[in-house]
């Protein structure tokens, strides 16, 4: 490399840097506010995140970083493999960034926050038609935001590839028409049974007890504690400000006393993601996850095809009732992986089982591109939540906070692009799983036996370590040999729940 | 006002509350890292924290912000007094932030750091000769430092003018002449007693406990807890992130249970004057205390004034025993007050007693002040510690661990301007309080009944509101009708170590 080649890509290095530390500073904030932050000092907060946010997105769109990007990129063919990867991923920030002008940002934020506030209102009084005219507004905006990224076949194109780089709604569609059936089979098949008797979930163990068993999990599973803590939240998150320092939290429910656990879990999954980025890339834009879809399926792995296994349990549900033997001293081991894995016709998202949970994901999916498109009118969205409701899950909620007011994600942000990486993320953790499964047939029995460091170690060589240096679906054909695709996914639910329930559930 | 000087001026304040803004995103970063931080976050939060640094400092000494000051400065007598006062402050700020090249700073930031990290191991090994080199460039550093606001009568002039504006080494050292003989006498006369057996605080009582009894006291002596928290750390510190979250942290000592209680107490002295500021100031530069001496001035009123009185523990002992029977129940009240005010000839300036405190502070100043002016060098300075320490303490420390290299201070930023805060503080407690039982005499009666809100609310008004729209010696004058005088300190330990020990100890 010539002597300016690389002093320009350390400028270049350093600018990057400088941004990511903006935005690691704003997401320090931000964690802080939701664990630690007295009331008072909630104002202020949103302020300061604010000064963080615009600074970061001023460098971040500085025209001396583009001509950085152009002169390098200019000489990509004398680049080692991982700096082509840097200024690949930097120019795509960099175009993406300067596409949307700032005051576009601010305005679109603070109209997101005044909707947020709205929804919150809107929701404690069951009462749609005080957010309706917000919901409006972010459709608008939302229109507007992707225009800036024109041409695109669908207005929600440019929100999803955000979120799940070279995904499309056309390909989403294709995704959920694979699935959609057989799920919606299953739970009509599995909830003609009678339910499961989940009493024994409804016991009173203390929060720090909790914790202290899920951080045992975490540590054994493989979250470096020198390099993370686990806190207390209202929602569950992972965090990560540096290779170095990768948190997450977890919350508690009095009807659910696994509901901790497998929130750990699943913020376990994003953690040991991140922690495993390879450190090189740390400060850099490569320095994480490569899109949202992936990270879901590192949490969805953790906490469902490995936290919710009958060979997960049969080692650590001993230790379970060694500790907290009031709340499960009475319950057998086949009780309890039955009524973790139970299958109800759900109302709520965030609690729905393997099985119905795409179902909720794929109907907000399809509103949300029906909105955005015209198709529905915003007065006609609680009426059309019902109605996917009843024909998909087979249940219709009573009101519209348990209804199209139950997810803050279309009245807090762009109305798409979000939901979609949790399925994703649902059939990626299958087909990942099962690749790892080919190189390494071990794999379950030594999950029985409380290792995890195969299936860690594969998942940190595949998918992990290569932080965004490839794109999703490289990371994922590099993986399993093919691109995404959802029969891993279905022979996996058809397999457990067949077994659990004593049904042979149709392909 | 004219419509352009109210632009301008709100573009000023624009301006400073994105440095306000920027540098309490980097006090978040340090807190978190004194009380949650993972060990493996060191690396990248020291650079993220030198970032925020950077960019605060580059927009602290924009150009354009110095031409606004101008602008509006020219045009003062339009302005309103708090107005004015903002313009006056922020100037300064400027002006003093302008002197010093930003490539100085960062050098000067990096040597600190050095030198920090030497003393750190050179004070485990006590091993003086380790860190001695980095002294002599701490000192050269400070010399070359304060050469950038010349003239100046003594070296140190500009460092302590940093910290206490408007106070001189040459001011400094005639307050010290006045208190010094008193206190040396003194402690030669106590010390001639047989020693207050301090066993009764070498009690094992749990840390949360111990927690939850001093934010007991901080809440009623006034420290709002929507607006604050209480964290454990290493060493106390009191940080303001806004008017709405201003953090108190505490430590934990083995051999003295009351410790973390009376650090407790002396950082909701510093919390309750941050608080206090008047809220119409949060996020301006006026927004915060006036100097470091007035804030150890509150810290100390409320941790040995108030804190360490017999009138305050014949309200809070019974309480104390009742909370902790096996630690305090055999302990009489006047042995306990006995014993939290023992004065002893100590080697530790953290662990002294209200006696000796200064003659520890006097004795530093002195070497700084030696060493910076050359007449002290730094290979002599084991040597005259242990000299000073016989002189006025009347002990001799056996290691440099506990002398010389005891506190962080010389070795971890600019040799002077920090230690002489301590004392004033301590000063202009006495003369605070003197003011204040001179409007509300029944304050003391107050204090006996639990009840801190006559003193709190007189220091609010007299003191806390102003935040720096009042230099120190406004405020100082505004509140007592005189300026800083030692007279009210000598007269208060004359009075409460007379009664303490049954002696009369001279004028």
């Amino acid at each position: 490399m010539s002597q300016t080649l690389e002093q320009q890509l350390s400028a270049l290095k350093e600018r990057l840097i400088e941004v990511n530390d903006l935005r690691s500073a704003g997401a320090v904030l931000s964690w802080d506010q939701s664990t630690h932050m007295p009331r008072g000092g909630a104002e202020a907060r949103a302020r300061q995140r604010a000064t963080l946010s615009r600074i970061a997105h001023q460098k971040a769109t500085d025209a001396e970083l583009g001509h950085l990007l152009d002169w390098i990129g200019a000489r990509s063919a004398d680049l080692s493999e991982i700096d082509a990867a840097l200024v690949r991923v930097a120019r795509r920030d960099f175009e993406k960034a300067n596409k949307v002008p700032a005051d576009f940002v601010a305005r679109a934020s603070a109209c997101h926050a005044q909707s947020y506030a709205a929804w919150s209102r809107a929701r404690a009084d069951d009462d749609f038609g005080a957010v309706a005219d917000h919901l409006r507004a972010n459709i608008d905006i939302t229109h507007a935001y992707a225009t800036y990224f024109a041409p695109f076949e669908n207005i929600a194109d440019p929100l999803i590839d955000a979120a799940d780089e070279g995904m499309t709604v056309r390909q989403v569609q294709a995704l959920f028409r694979e699935i959609r059936p057989a799920l919606v089979a299953s739970v009509k098949v599995i909830t003609e049974l009678p339910p499961l008797d989940a009493s024994c979930l409804k016991k009173a163990v203390s929060e720090s007890d909790q914790l202290a068993f899920g951080l045992d999990v975490a540590d054994r599973v493989g979250y470096d504690l020198e390099r993370g803590r686990l806190d207390k939240t209202l929602h569950p998150f992972c965090t990560r400000f540096s290779a170095g320092d990768v948190r997450i939290t977890t919350r508690f429910r009095e009807d659910d006393v696994t509901d901790a656990f497998f929130s750990t879990v699943h913020e376990t999954g994003h953690a040991l993601y991140e922690q495993g980025v390879a450190r090189e890339l740390d400060g850099t834009p490569l320095g994480r996850g490569t899109s949202s879809g992936v990270h879901e399926s590192q949490a969805r792995l953790w906490e469902n095809i490995v936290g919710r296994s009958r060979g997960f349990w049969s080692y650590w549900y001993p230790e379970l009732q060694k500790r907290f033997p009031a709340a499960f001293g009475d319950t057998s081991l086949d009780a309890f992986y039955g009524v973790i894995n139970r299958v109800e016709r759900s109302l709520i998202r965030t609690d729905a089982d393997e099985v119905t949970y795409n179902l909720h994901i794929m109907m907000r999916f399809d509103l949300e591109i029906d909105m955005l498109e015209g198709r529905l009118d915003v007065a006609d969205l609680p009426e059309a939540w019902r109605a996917k409701m009843v024909e998909d899950i087979g249940v219709e909620p009573t009101d519209d906070r348990d209804g199209c007011l139950q997810d803050v994600h279309w009245y807090s942000g762009y109305m798409a692009g979000r939901f979609q990486s949790y399925t994703i993320g649902n059939v990626l953790a299958a087909q990942l799983y099962n690749a790892a499964l080919r190189e390494r047939p071990g794999i379950p029995s030594e999950i029985a036996h409380g290792d995890f460091d195969g299936l860690r170690e594969w998942l940190r060589r595949e998918v992990h370590m290569h932080g965004r240096a490839l794109p999703p679906n490289a990371v994922i054909e590099k993986a399993t040999g093919e691109a995404l695709h959802a029969a891993p996914y279905l022979a996996y639910l058809r397999g457990k729940f067949s077994e659990l329930y004593g049904l042979d559930l149709a392909e």
